[in-house]
């Protein structure tokens, strides 16, 4: 059986098929512009390659509530003309298949929890640090919903003694989007993340304010993986410092060997890779087809 | 059919018997002494009330997870007497029932959801303030145990400009329980929390930590109901303190009515009463029961 598979992010889209093992058959790559464009390269795709159903791991805000009469549909994205796009209503009503909708972090860490960095664990976070912050939740072997669903990026943080930036977050000024976003580092030493010297302050203070998140989620969630991807985290002195930052900020509470002695393989790269988004959508469709 | 339910706190240790509507038949109160003290009590109460099974929701730090071969062991606890009791061993051994053991927190947590202020919803977070601050957590219908198990009383937060404080935990000084459980608020003001009065300061920094411990909660898990217990939230004036930090350090970013218009009804007092952690344990055994 073969399955399709959407990752829409806010640059590009990938759409494609792939089998219940996490293989991706073919896929295509296009520009994230307008509806119209986009569901016409993906419908004409999906009609050359018939699927049992559709998962998409979709920028957002998203309504990602299989109960409710708007599901699937975008709200107050900036994106102006995606506004109230409901990629269920339109990808049902062309291509006669199931459709199931969640925000692109959840469908990464269900790729990286089915066939990634966190297989064989009840309990995972995804975390994506590029234009915005944000996090897919595992618990206890479900994606986190909730009311709305996880905003991770909005996390407020303390701040780094050295730093006087006051931060981009439209709402919150200095959480944690506000300080340690792409936008944000670029903003704070006018060069992009990826020009900045690689052993200055500037990833001392990405790393102070991204374990700040990691032990936050460490602390209400105890997850046995926590797996860090988006552009910012493609700089390799991130990572070490991260989880030094991490053990530094837990003082020793959380005495477990996975924290104290193997840190290393606690605080990870995703294993999914360029494709981790649309396994992700893939895992999506796939969980909700032998669910159902 | 009647099953057993102990709570046991570090002042005392209630046991009794209930029915799977939730109702408490019949109950003891002793004080926290020796585990032998205790058991000898509770032992007795069962052999004259048989019962099916016996939940245990039990100050910590305990193991939770059912297939450790430590299932149900207190680990490193202040308390030297109760170190390395194993409450499923000895319950076992003298009553030959089966035996299921949680946090008092994810026990309370369970109890309000299934007969208190959060039925109905998948998730919530019941949070205790007292000696110490804790929460159970509830997460698309499951109990959240991880790595360890949520320890939500050691979040990073920021200083109130006006708190000059330094905070009590032994491991990071001014986390949330260093600043705002019952203990920090009288080596602060140098008097216990009832006896503050009711318009200072004190309450307006104090409701400013719980507030931003709620709202990491929210968005991380985006709960559906924040329950908050213990005893520092006996002080009527506190409760609608934390739910304007929480509107006001959200700044509208969460947009969902619960959150915006009636946040009285979203951030809300337990209802369970005196035997919320005794029809917490009961809550964990029927759960447990049911289920195999």
């Amino acid at each position: 059986m073969v399955y399709g598979a959407i990752e829409a992010g806010g640059t590009k889209i990938l759409f494609g098929v792939g089998d219940d093992n996490g293989r991706i058959l073919d896929y295509r790559t296009i520009i994230t512009t307008t509806p119209a464009a986009a569901m016409s390269s993906i419908c004409e795709f999906f009609k050359r390659n018939p699927v049992e159903g559709i998962g998409v791991g979709s920028f957002g805000p998203v309504d990602v509530h299989l109960t409710s009469p708007t599901y699937g549909q975008l709200t107050t994205t900036p994106k102006i003309p995606w506004q109230q796009f409901n990629w269920v209503h339109h990808l049902r009503e062309r291509l006669d298949v199931p459709v199931y909708v969640d925000t692109d972090v959840n469908a990464a860490a269900l790729g990286e929890s089915r066939w990634g960095a966190a297989v064989g664990f009840r309990n995972s976070v995804y975390i994506t640090v590029g234009t915005g912050v944000g996090a897919g939740i595992i618990a206890e072997g479900r994606v986190v919903h909730g009311l709305i669903h996880p905003e991770v990026g909005h996390l407020l943080v303390r701040k780094h003694p050295n730093d006087s930036f006051e931060g981009i977050c439209p709402f919150h000024q200095d959480c944690l989007e506000g300080l340690a976003s792409g936008p944000a580092l670029a903003e704070r030493w006018g060069v992009k993340g990826e020009h900045l010297a690689e052993h200055g302050i500037a990833w001392d203070m990405e790393a102070y304010y991204l374990a700040q998140a990691v032990v936050s989620l460490m602390l209400i969630l105890s997850p046995e993986k926590v797996i860090m991807g988006g552009g910012v985290m493609n700089q390799p002195q991130l990572m070490p410092k991260i989880r030094s930052q991490v053990v530094h900020l837990l003082q020793g509470y959380l005495c477990h060997p996975q924290i104290t002695e193997r840190i290393d393989d606690y605080v990870v790269p995703p294993a999914l890779g360029h494709l981790a988004g649309l396994k992700g959508a893939l895992a999506l469709v796939l969980e909700r087809c032998s669910s159902s």
